[in-house]
């Protein structure tokens, strides 16, 4: 499983000494665009050259436990829905003592750069979002509640 | 009803050309800071001076259409909830036609700063939230849909 | 003069309790767009329709005192320099009690989005930007160390 | 000599299509938090435990090429200065090519949490500096411009 790693900067956190709450969702969407080039799909070549675009149409994060400046945190990326035209990433965040401290679960839907419309996702990323679905979950589940 | 009044700044947009998604959360906290002190609470004091913090450990956010750097947007803040420890926002954004283009909820728990354990939340901020959660909810539900 | 009125939030704030650095020339830059746009300049206009950008090319910055979670600030927009294909700003930020509290100084270059290189500045800005640069300079330099 | 290595992460680009200007500063930062924590500081510590601050008094920033999403950089962090209360650090940001794309310099002055004036470096830092500051220069200089 492709785990990312990371750590919690300053500007990460705000006056209340924590993290700030939305930083976990833009540290989550750095672990998506790693996890995604290293399953073989660059967002920045989606950007420039695709005719497609993949923009997060909901989130739900829970905040199970602080995390301050210098916390190491790894972040674990799973497939937990594929569909016709988007797909749902859950992202269970655990600190450096392995304990998990927060969740992040995306609805991506694929849009046509150029009428803004719902297309069906490229068939590339489809069937490789299926395999890791497959694969992924039985594997993982143990690991999570450690 | 208090409404929160900004502009989409070149920064919380990226290089798909819009709104970047967990920057949606980062506004809507701008809106929730402002609304409060119009309450009278305001987060820096409780932040220094008080016993207490408010950190939000749930959030839910739709995205339902692109923002652009210079769009105008309203944010209107209503009390969902307010429970004996803790109290739900949820937020609806408008865009400068007055079409909802995203919704942000997210869950406030009251905190010990000593013990960053749960704690019944103060009763000026419980007393305050019950009233707006009585007489906003019928007044404002017909003009979301607008 | 143009000045533009914002606050602190606190997610400009980081675990020292402060104005992360860089988050001073972040909102300059807020103020920057908002200043721009009042002269007729749409920074959201020229990214979509013109055939120039203008990038920052060098920052300077002075950080006085420091800034908090709720604090005021009014950010004063100078024309220190208008060159050929270059102009340069500077920005004086106060504190609610009127004292200055940073200053901030950007060079911006005008390119083609084509080529990327250097192109002249376009005649509409250039003229508005040279007249404020002769107007303002007296006027405004002895309110500033008040 | 300690090299930090990052990419340019969707969030840290704006709807121009290149990195936000002041996130150059704030990448920069990622890198002296890496690198003062090699060193043996941590900011973490300090900000929790010490009886100083270290916080950026001035910065000066330059912008060489644009950097886009998904560009890997790797940034040298060297010491230019240090006196009796304050350091200067000199960074230079490269690209995946090697070339420089930019650099930051931030001088940081050591100040008493309590009183907020300023008091001397503490010895453990200003002995490190100084020692990197002898060694480093010479050696560094020569790649900086291949």
């Amino acid at each position: 499983m492709y785990i990312y790693k990371t750590k919690i900067k300053l500007h990460d956190t705000d006056a209340a000494g924590i993290l700030f709450f939305s930083n976990q969702l833009k540290i989550t969407h750095d672990a998506y665009e790693s996890w995604f080039e290293y399953l073989g799909f660059s967002l920045a070549e989606i950007i420039r050259h695709e005719k497609f675009l993949l923009p997060i149409v909901h989130s739900e994060t829970d905040y199970k436990a602080p995390l301050s400046v210098g916390d190491s945190i790894e972040i674990q990326t799973k497939v937990a829905h594929v569909g016709t035209s988007s797909f749902t990433l859950s992202n269970d965040i655990f600190n450096a003592a392995k304990k998990i401290v927060g969740t992040v679960k995306t609805i991506h839907v694929s849009i046509s750069k150029e009428t803004q419309k719902k297309i069906p996702l490229p068939d590339t990323i489809k069937a490789k979002l299926k395999e890791l679905y497959t694969e992924d979950q039985p594997l993982v589940a143990p690991q999570l509640n450690g």
